[in-house]
């Protein structure tokens, strides 16, 4: 029902690809989608792709090439002229993929590959889109749709949709614009097969309408569909005028990155990489956060030793300093990350004040807190018979779920009121911290055990 | 442009429901769309929503009931006579959105509630879907969507869409089907518009067309549509018979819940809870992990026990524990989080092999590995004068961020290649494992170069 594709097919392909057999490599790409012809291209060198390439219709081709990564897209790219790609590729394209295709290329050959576009409309929206932040919704959106004036008639309207569904391949939705261009509405396509045709588009046109602005942000516009369960937006300017729309699937990527942005950031991986990226490439994403971990440790072996002698006497303290540590950085990993959560999909409501999650917190603390604590008391207490081991370990163990649990809500909660990403909280810096406080939490209560300094 | 609730707000609505002004109500709602009343009615105790409620036209009352928490809608359904429920909201929603309502009802309430559906179609379409797991194609589609035979004529055609486009929100996309029912291809608006009433249906349809089984699992059925970019996915029984369709508002609430459950797993989370849970419900959904750090600081402790006299002679060396224990945390979590975001976003590509995967964790390693261990040695070897211990410590933090990066890559792996989902292995298992491993190579390494055990 959908391609699987096998390394198998990926030598027959190639064999074919080789040997030049037209009907072979057309045959065995019969049916193929271009997201599987570009999971095709990944697959093969260089030379192979180029060569499978010119095999491809044109479309075919087209849409596959915007369906590659960046860096593969690129590499490919640089083979082909100038010409080749304002023909065969740029002309196959919607002027959103067109717009990030161009924008992807160096200043001279962008220039040169608009100078070869034939179509001056398609140019035009090219040069436009090129202006805005690939970040916002200007840089998300296509210029292709399908608009009608308010003051017309359901046959003229008709005629007109015909003539503008030409070029654009999914319609979705028909929007109503007045005299000055300024979007009024909108006409479902159910509606227009539904009215009589003496009818006007002022008559049965809905006038409600999310719209996002062309400099939102492009996270906010998928807030925005997610939250309305919208297939496709329009995006006006600062007066109200239609630019264009943005439809779900170029949307559901920001989605996807910006959720493995904060699973990454959370895992300490400070730059959006991915496991097939080169080892360079991951080791300096990773490096950041480990040193801020090993700058953590050098700081609790300070801490740890001012304690010396108290370790000399009673080196039984030193065995439970792994299970102090570990236990803050897990609850404090915990609550930041329900916290940065509810902030991203806005679930905290409208109660999301400070106290209301920090009371919630305390109580999980406690009730956590007081299991875990009681555990270890237990243990200690029948296993090493050490009555004052029992008391230093499981009140110091108490007082860290307690604190690391308040600190991981406080810390996202704080960050988000001065509007630094709350994600940032989560990971290596919440489990850094509650390291060096545990640890000094239990050593300081130790020494009020022990009386040793 | 969009809704955004404050106290404010809420308070004047309160006021208006509860004196009864039902022209206030009405100005104060106005231009709402059912996921901001589902807003309002979150933030409202029980009796002021159901007051609320029942000024509401029934269709936003019943689109904004769809767009609530579980347990709230569950609450407020527990209101409303079942005579109600069925005249009031199903009749006003889609089959699948009525059949997720009634799902949550009890066994008694649901056959109350059927039994007072007065559209016969609705109620055995609600009936079937019923039926289906919710985690399954079956689960997540809608029986409603616009269909013809692939023998009938354009003329035909657009008079059936008319008759049937009444019952269907959204159109999408025309379905063709056979004198079977079983699914052909489709039909493009844009086609049907710039088609001749003369041609054939068989003449300008689409054959290709993906499609999914009604029993794929739901995340399954998110990476298709994900992957080709689709707004609506049909679903087909065993034999390639139509049976409903998924459009991508409901799979968009998949992919947010699959990104939300990895990131939790990662966290230490064992249930799907968000922040605005109970304190009850959040303690039962940390405690798990808790305890599972809890064993694993009780296993360091036995293995630091083992070297206590080594603690008493050289109580420097319980000084770098927390360190060593974190860094192998860290550098787990990292390398599982990567691993564990490339299968689920299948960018590992056909050289998925573990072995591919694994070279490139050892080079990363042996870099992230040398700068920090080279830190802490020269920082002990300059700031503590103590050359044993400058050697035992950055050895065996190289040999931590060595081993636990490789450990970090291998157990999601290994995981997904006996299907089990490999989100398991990040967060607190990979922590606790490398805290301990650590822990135990730390304290060998000590062994070795102190030469007390």
């Amino acid at each position: 029902m959908h391609f699987e594709l096998t390394k198998e097919y990926l030598d027959n392909l190639n064999a074919a690809v080789e040997s030049n057999v037209e009907a072979k490599v057309l045959e065995l790409i019969e049916g193929l989608h271009p997201v599987d012809v570009a999971e095709i291209l990944k697959e093969q060198s260089l030379e192979e792709a180029k060569a499978f390439y010119f095999h491809l219709p044109e479309e075919l081709g087209a849409d596959a090439l915007v369906e590659l990564d960046e860096d593969v897209r690129e590499r490919f790219l640089n083979e082909i002229s100038s010409k080749d790609i304002a023909g065969k590729i740029i002309n196959q394209l919607d002027s959103d993929d067109a717009a990030d295709v161009i924008g992807e290329l160096s200043g001279k050959k962008q220039d040169e590959v608009i100078s070869h576009i034939q179509d001056i409309d398609k140019a035009s929206h090219i040069i436009d889109l090129l202006h805005y932040h690939e970040d916002s919704a200007g840089g998300l959106m296509a210029k292709e749709l399908v608009k009608v004036n308010i003051d017309w008639d359901i046959a003229t309207c008709i005629k007109e949709i015909r003539k503008q569904s030409e070029e654009v391949e999914n319609m979705f939705t028909v929007y109503v614009v007045d005299d000055m261009g300024i979007l009024r509405g909108r006409i479902s396509l159910k509606n227009l097969i539904l009215a009589k045709e003496s009818k006007k588009v002022k008559d049965i046109y809905t006038a409600e309408l999310i719209s996002v602005k062309v400099d939102t942000d492009n996270e906010e516009v998928a807030q925005i569909m997610e939250k309305y369960d919208l297939v496709v937006i329009p995006v006006v300017d600062e007066i109200g005028r239609l630019l264009g729309r943005i439809t779900i699937d170029d949307v559901v990527d920001v989605m996807r990155e910006e959720a493995e942005k904060d699973y990454q950031m959370a895992s300490g991986i400070s730059e959006n990489v991915e496991s097939s990226d080169s080892a360079w490439i991951l080791t300096r994403a990773r490096l950041p956060w480990l040193l801020v971990g090993l700058l953590g440790g050098i700081m609790s072996s300070k801490i740890i030793g001012t304690y010396e002698s108290q370790i000399q006497i009673h080196p039984e303290t030193a065995f439970f300093i792994p299970l102090i540590a570990a236990m803050g950085g897990n609850v404090g990993v915990q609550s930041s990350a329900l916290v940065v959560q509810g902030i991203a999909n806005n679930s905290l409501g409208l109660k999301k004040g400070i106290w209301t999650q920090l009371l919630k917190e305390i109580n999980v603390g406690l009730i956590n807190g007081i299991v875990c604590s009681g555990i270890i008391f237990l243990f200690n207490f029948f296993f090493s018979d050490n009555f004052s081991l029992a008391i230093t370990v499981s009140t110091a163990l108490m007082s860290v779920i307690f604190f690391a649990g308040i600190f991981g809500a406080i810390v996202p909660l704080l960050l988000n009121k001065y509007k630094i990403d709350p994600a940032l909280a989560t990971g290596p810096f919440i489990t850094t911290t509650n390291d060096i406080f545990g640890t000094f939490l239990y050593f300081y209560i130790g020494h009020l055990m022990y009386g040793v300094a």
